[in-house]
């Protein structure tokens, strides 16, 4: 399969948008998903964008069975360890089931990483479900760790309320 | 006690590393750290900063028993969900001991959250140990979930060796 990786631009913001909805599909939370492609473009096409992007793009021939050439995704952005520095983290990578088995997955993820390596990330992050075997399988076959098993990690989220009112609770300046 | 909250400035970076090196301790792995003051000073006050700092000081006559009046940091940039948009991750939230139960924490907490609303954040996460009972209390309390243990969600890292395999399978261009 011959595959391209390359940056994502604003005109990719809808078939990212589509690939970010497929992605819940499978995560089974499809209802979660409130993005729409203009935020993404807005959010990530911008001064100092709150994220960045690759896509996986086949030729015309080998397009989907829809007709979709752009056919797998990874989205990242840079984050920081106050122990280590510098790092990037993996939010979403995906790639259409119908192209899966070509090394489109490893491709976007290797990319991601090297992209990483030169802005001087030492660690590239990211986060799977413990029902999802194949995915935890494929990142520790490559050497990751799983650290809320190895060190017990667990992750915290505050949002609508509980946001709220932490927000309107915060000391007057 | 009359702590005041404000953003880190370049000055502070000194304060910041050895409260990085305070918690490191308390969370058994000081021999983890490996950033530097002049790291945080390039990274946190360049153009496009990897994070934002706020400090807790405290007035000179409240000064810590070896002498420090900067007493607590909130470590934190922005990240990006694919379902939600924009967020605010937190990456370390520190009080010294002699200064906790006076709202300090608290009061870093908040005002991260204001900060993240203030730029439509709609999300605040960190990440906390599973055997630190006071932070999961603390953070639970105040209506965050744990989505470890409420969706199954795992911390994933590539660094060393195996970032490095990664970057270098990267696809060529």
């Amino acid at each position: 399969m011959n595959a391209r990786i390359r940056a994502a631009t604003k005109e990719d913001c809808k078939e990212i948008s589509r690939m970010i909805m497929e992605l819940a599909v499978f995560e089974k939370m499809p209802e979660q998903v409130k993005i729409t492609h203009e935020e993404l473009e807005r959010d990530g096409f911008c001064q100092n964008p709150f994220f960045e992007c690759l896509v996986a793009e086949v030729p015309e021939e080998h397009k989907s069975k829809q007709g979709y050439t752009v056919v797998g995704y990874a989205l990242y952005f840079y984050t920081y360890s106050t122990w280590k520095g510098r790092s990037v983290y993996l939010e979403d990578l995906y790639v259409m089931p119908e192209f899966r088995g070509n090394g489109i997955g490893k491709g976007l993820l290797s990319k991601v990483a090297e992209v990483g390596k030169k802005k001087q990330c030492v660690r590239l992050q990211l986060s799977v479900l413990n029902w999802n075997s194949p995915a935890r399988d494929f990142y520790a076959v490559k050497g990751a760790q799983d650290l809320t098993v190895t060190e017990g990690w667990h992750f915290i989220r505050f949002d609508g309320q509980s946001l709220d009112d932490l927000a309107n609770e915060a000391p007057k300046d």
